[in-house]
């Protein structure tokens, strides 16, 4: 078993288990975001969680190793085709150097962490049509010299 | 007088005022992020919140005709270097799928918006070292099917 | 079963069936592009018209819970080889600036919606040749500004 | 005077004469979308309607030869990262292989012209939101075989 | 069957039959040119011309379906690295731009047809040795105006 | 006065001379293919066409060492773009591997030389419409073993 | 004046002050490695470094705002063509895999900062040939979860 | 057994020898980076380390001739995506004409080589968080002149 | 058994006979350089060479034909990663224009055929450490004139 | 006077005196490659080398410091299109492998150089038309293993 059919496995369980990632999430004490990513193989679980997850999907216990590797972090689309992904590439596109400008402005010569990160997804309630709410919080990291 | 030229101009006249993005976006009513980008060629002004951008920076009548105008969004590095840049894209890269997905169960089968869109920056206080906190809202919406 | 082994199950049912998209289309009460393009992986059913379109090509049940999906939308060639599609892509690059500019002067400072969006095929009788008329439709959408 | 610096020289023209595309189009007895892709150097003009043209929006007779000049279409950017052009780009992206498909069913073995080709972009009116319609007929073209 | 495992059963039929392309495109009343390309999924077969290449070659009834459909051209060696390929796409590379202005001085503003298209392949003696004679014949296609 | 100025100075001496390229090829004994790419740049002029190439057209003793010149033959785009000489780069992709298999069973082990080669443009007249034929030669190369 | 011309300027100045990069640097009381690349607009300069390394130079007091503005980094060559760059290049293709095995081996599910980050370059005396000794320090980063 | 082949087993034997790459180096009298790569197919082993690395590890014999060719190092990704990795990949970015600056000015005209090279990683203890330490050490390598 | 099977199949029974390229290539009369490319389906065989190599290396007569084709030259690295091969990748960089230049300046208006060509690797002892040397035969081709 | 205008200046200044590059190339005791790489920006001189260029071609003196400088060697092409070059591209692309595996079986696990590197270009007389003869000669390097 390698970390694509353990993902495969992941999927299949889920589904007959009829939970959402959001549920998935709550139960092992994760937000979704995070909890999606890692059962995919986008993040490593720490061993407790990895256990959790196991036992709620019931995979085999073989699975918890793979979970808790650091994983390779492969995507081979430079530029994502689907729309649901292409749009954000698109907001970094439009708004990388607005976002560079004021992180620089407020924090100084720094960047944000994508590793010391979080982000979550929600709903937003509007009676013009419903949004889609995206937060990512990152430590601000400041350029040594040195 | 490119739109090229206009944003050098621009950010002479920045300089010179002595005015934050948060000012100047305070000043015309807008939010920083938007006023960033439309002042680099990134977005439209509507007519007044040019002739108001115009007015505070001392710039010239004629930039007013250009502000206006929909900008062509180019960006020429399919995948950004810059590192501050570089992490949205990180983001995009790992997250991507997890954002679609979580979409997708949470809303239907649909995208966020990139047009009916709004993004904030903010300083997030930390302990531990404060983080830079990015909110985007973008309209849900839904595939057709016909 | 993935989707590419459906789209394999559904190319040879149709076969079988003697069925052109055209009459498919009809009998589930959609367009022939959307059917086409949601029975190959490029767009996802209602569960009625999964329902229908099941029953109709004698696909198995579990076929269901795939037509109904949100795909993954994937291309790979940034470029599209084949000649038929190739003169579609040829269109955009050719005329891609003149749609922007008469968007943009005849509704104001925003795009077609490719979300909200639908598309037919059509013959075009015509003495000197029969023509291909595409017709496409999307909703305006005006860009924020916040 | 080369073919960029006419291209130009037209934009201030137009501003100046304070036509629309279409206004100028109805002048020289075309489509809006042809008068603009010949204007910004993606079509030739026949003679007379270069001469139309020269003489509405005021321009130098030696403009004539190079409007009628067959220009080099040359576009830089293989995927279009303008959000209003990338849409259409989307749309061969998804809908390309069902746009094969429909035409082969319907026609035979052959394509869409791109050059015996029109388009037209109309608006349509829709109480939930205008929509923009666009509209391609091609000739059919088969493939032959000897 | 896919049209991959035609290919291969079609080149050893004719490897068993000893026939060459010449020799077979003569029993199908067609050019080698377009025998072979028609064979490797690069054309389609009109029905009566399948029937007897299947004949011909002894191939399995369940081949003309196959044989008549219109493939998907895909190449992916955007340059091809084959020297023998490539070469015929460096006489692009080095004449592309005379072929244009010859076309278009001779004919007017369009194109050659790569659909309404034919190509032979000939031996053409010569003392200081033989030389590969290639013809090309395509129909004018004049661009329109709308 | 580098290259590209010369071909500058040379296409509009052309236009003032009102000669199309037929006529200046046979007023310096060559062909139309190779007298264009020569006079722009793509095929060094020996030393007495060059000379009658120049008091043809009325150009500088100066442009004499740079027309005889070995030219760096460059071209920019892997995929070209313009439609008209996009055809010629379909038929490569198309009828590439079908050119190699005829030439070596024709031929042998090798290829067409790409230097010791020359091509025709030519009307081709058809009740159905004209056609353009093109007709390469190229010396054939055999693969040397050793 | 922009970026560039200042990194000219700064060239020009250090050869007519007949400096090395190691004294310049010792003189602001910076390493090598973080004074050139600052200098060359890939490092923004504290205000005070900025001061001393204008003065130093003789450079215009114009230049410190633009010395102490976080640049904007972009390289264009995605693989380096320079052979004593590219050889650092090959060594992230060759190690890179076995880099991130030892990090996460050693310190856990994390990478090494490139921003809290520093870098030296020294010779290292060798009776078979001086070696070239490039030490690295980058904080630990530990992967989120949440 | 091919070298993908081997590289899977060689990962497993560790997981189950439950040894780091630290303590199987220390074991066959090597670094762990060096052996990281080679037992990853990234580098030689010479015969005798070969055997003792299958010894160790449990191997069968017929891995040895594979650890000792020489292997074709390949890596797919021009910009690998993976973060950990991905980082070294900006230091080369940025830092890239900074480190030939350097090697120049200190050496002379020439580079470091990565054949004749070696790497290690270390932790180094820091208050502030520990750092990750990587130190390479190349043979300087004069261009020839002749 | 397709080509890369029996390229498989030659490495194998080239390790069990014991014997160097050299050998092969001394025993079929040919050079190594030669017989190795045209082993791993980099040429083909003249049909004695095919016979006298399958006989050598006791592999089955159904290798003859494959051997004897002209194979499908494929490389799908633009930029090759191994060290040993982009060393040579790099001469082409640094050195093509300077090769082209001493071919005009010595011959005419010409190159250097890659198909009439040969090439040999030898071993150049050398006191301060061995040098390998490539020399490389081609005949001199001439542009055609027309 | 950057880099680039030297070079101009030089290929001016050949012109006028009439000197080949194996003329040049004499005068100063170099080799005719050598020569033409390092007055084309692409090696550096030593300062002796660099004074007699200056004084048989009449440069300035200021061209000493830009001649004896370290340059960044650039080449944007990753795949040359002119053919004299791109032949010798291919050589690497169809011969790469070969030449990897005899330098492995010669010499060991190791490289021919680049750096400590030399090459020549001669006429070779032959009956059946001359040929070019390219020699290079490349320290052998071994990987190191530590």
């Amino acid at each position: 078993m390698d970390r694509d059919d353990l993902t495969a496995l992941i999927l299949r369980a889920k589904r007959r288990a009829g939970l959402s990632w959001d549920q998935i999430a709550a139960r092992i004490g994760k937000s979704a975001v995070w909890t999606h990513s890692a059962a995919t193989g986008m993040n490593a679980f720490p061993k407790d969680s990895a256990e959790a997850f196991v036992a709620l999907l019931g995979l085999p216990e073989s699975a918890i190793p793979l979970l808790v590797e650091s994983p390779l972090k492969v995507w081979t689309q430079a530029v994502p085709t689907d729309p649901c992904i292409y749009r954000f590439y698109e907001v970094v596109g439009v708004y990388g150097p607005t976002l560079k400008a004021l992180i620089n402005e407020e924090f100084g010569n720094g960047i944000m962490s994508e590793i010391d990160f979080s982000m979550h997804v929600e709903r937003e309630a509007n009676p013009r049509g419903d949004r889609v709410k995206v937060t990512m919080s990152g430590k601000y990291l400041e350029y040594a010299n040195w």
